[in-house]
């Protein structure tokens, strides 16, 4: 057989404010458009459909319009668990109805054990755990971490084995050896709780999600991140997205990328303020494209991200790439000391990327005029 | 066909602090356990499964196996809406795939003209909804108040009645008429927003959920509010909780009454503290009884929840039905002057009726210093 696999949809996140649900649904029918045109026989989606344990309703509407439409009306079988971001109870809500047509989903770790035979292939579809539910599930004390879990999982998994069928291992964790970037949490990442790529090799395709790049495993033929269908962080700017097709019908099974094309990009400008702001200074960037500025000037610059959003509507990290060239005795202290209420608003700014309001320039008038006092008494 | 209709679960709501989702749990094994006995050809939920748009995963859960015991497991087809409680888009989620099992949830306005056919009958499925919905859908600026949008729906269902069909409608509202119980969110309550009854005549029978008290509407034969399953307010204390059951092949229906026994009840105590502390003083009432203390004495009785506790576990409510016999000269004014914390504890108490705990008492103490030093200074 020939599936899709993709992971890390992370529906209704949102890029240092700005609401990713339009960039998700053009990714989503991207998405679509390969699996008809590669005719696939399934989709497999590895974990984290949702951004959030309580998603919103505005993505609550938006993955539910997704999994309709890939499944009732296009008609594709759908394989997915939930990832550390969902919360498997309320993405679980409806399973039992779900698999009236083909759709597949496993939010519970006894479920793993429990395949899902589609043609020539069986799959196993491990949602994201805690060892401490494995430990539960085992009912042995001596399971301490997400490694020895799966060394029992493998082993179980392994005696449910049809030997006249391919296995497929659907999971979403941190796979030792990987090199993650840093928009998932990192939180599991790393030592005790990576699973090593070896104990893996019982099945034919494993097909992860938790880390947002494939280029985590990158020498690893038949173990797979599909990584995140946006970028979602700077670290990805120079990314490729896309989705793994593998066929079933070669041992070893064949997996090839089919990129995905982002609506607006992200993307990382390392230059100077003055070029920068130079509307003759042409830079491969739309107005709604996501901008990260690394600024390369020493000196201080006041209002800068009021000012390069004129020229870059959409930033949403700035960074300075050399050390200011200045002394704290160069610095108008005095200055500083007579204006607290621009400082803060710069400040503010800043972090925000959102000016004070005007209620919000009040509160801090007041609390200013407040300390005053206790400082004059 | 015959049907029974229920409404206003409200999983996951909390009475005075006592998770209800064991007392709900034995409602619901009731409700079946009379659908079966009836042989009921299907299960009529008149909105508010839940208590909450946002329910807790505990809730989820409760909800979830309640729903795949009685459609997919007891195999009773479902008609069910969103009540103003219910967040429609997330417990409308799976919705599509609810119907391979004759699990008709509605949570749109829209699909209240689409009607579903069982047996002898037409089910009108009308989630609640909002007088701008109803706008919108309409495309009609004059529609202000649920009572303008009804005529309009009524109307618009009429015109898809099946004349050799029995007709049915399933709603959550107001209806004019009705004497309502104080456990229910008053806000959409009277005036502008009720339904006449009349205006529900072309319809067989009305399954109404939203008030809680089925003697909400006594002398309609045909148009029934349910009531809760559980009793929700002292106000509903002397009610007798339960479901109809339908019968619709006779004209006009014939509609009759089964109870539910609450696993613990919701009981009213007027009397003095001296009898209610009295042990040898029998009381109709189980150590998990709730218990709302009507007290008769007129002098202050210090830490009074706490002590009637000792006797009764689970008070929920404490009030007063006689005025104290003190006036303000006779409180010992000094006594709380000296010593706050003791009255925050017992006020605290009161209203939450949990005790400060000891990190409470040393944040409650560390204000308390800092506010004396203040008057001292």
């Amino acid at each position: 057989m020939r599936f899709l696999h993709t992971a890390d949809w992370h529906i209704g996140k949102k890029l240092h404010g700005y609401d990713l649900i339009p960039e998700q649904e053009d990714a989503y029918q991207q998405i679509k458009a390969i699996a008809k045109r590669e005719k696939v026989d399934a989709v497999v989606i590895a974990g984290d459909l949702y951004d959030r344990a309580l998603p919103s309703e505005p993505a609550v509407t938006a993955l539910t319009n997704m999994l309709v439409d890939l499944n009732r009306k296009e008609k594709f079988p759908l394989l997915a668990i939930s990832g550390n971001h969902d919360s498997g109870v309320r993405l679980g809500y409806g399973q039992e109805w779900f698999a009236s047509t083909d759709f597949f989903l496993r939010t519970r770790l006894a479920d793993a054990l429990k395949p899902v035979t589609l043609q020539d292939t069986q799959f196993f579809l491990l949602p994201y755990f805690e060892p401490v539910q494995a430990r539960q599930f085992f009912d042995d004390e001596s399971i301490r971490t997400v490694n020895q879990a799966m060394e029992r999982l493998v082993a179980a998994m392994q005696e449910k084995f049809d030997a006249t069928k391919k296995h497929v291992l659907i999971a979403h964790f941190f796979a030792a050896g990987s090199n993650h970037s840093d928009s998932e949490t990192l939180v599991q990442v790393g030592g005790l709780n990576a699973v090593p790529v070896d104990m893996l090799a019982p099945f034919d395709y494993v097909a992860l999600g938790h880390l947002h790049r494939k280029e985590a495993l990158q020498n690893e033929p038949t173990v797979k991140y599909s990584g995140s269908p946006l970028k979602f962080s700077t670290s990805e700017a120079a990314d490729t997205k896309g989705v793994w097709i593998i066929d079933t019908d070669q041992t070893p099974v064949s997996v090839t990328f089919e990129p995905l094309k982002p609506w607006h990009d992200l993307v990382v400008l390392e230059d100077s303020f003055t070029n920068l702001m130079d509307r003759d200074h042409a830079y491969a960037v739309t107005p709604e494209d996501f901008v990260a500025v690394n600024l390369t000037d020493t000196t201080p610059i006041t209002n800068v991200m009021q000012r390069l959003k004129t020229r870059f509507p959409r930033v949403i990290e700035l960074n300075r790439v050399n050390q200011l060239d200045v002394t704290p005795d160069e610095l108008d202290v005095k200055q500083v000391q007579q204006d607290p209420l621009t400082l803060l608003g710069d400040f503010f700014e800043q972090v925000t990327q959102h000016p004070l309001t005007e209620q919000q320039q009040v509160w801090a008038r007041q609390a200013l005029q407040a300390a005053e006092k206790e400082a004059d008494e």
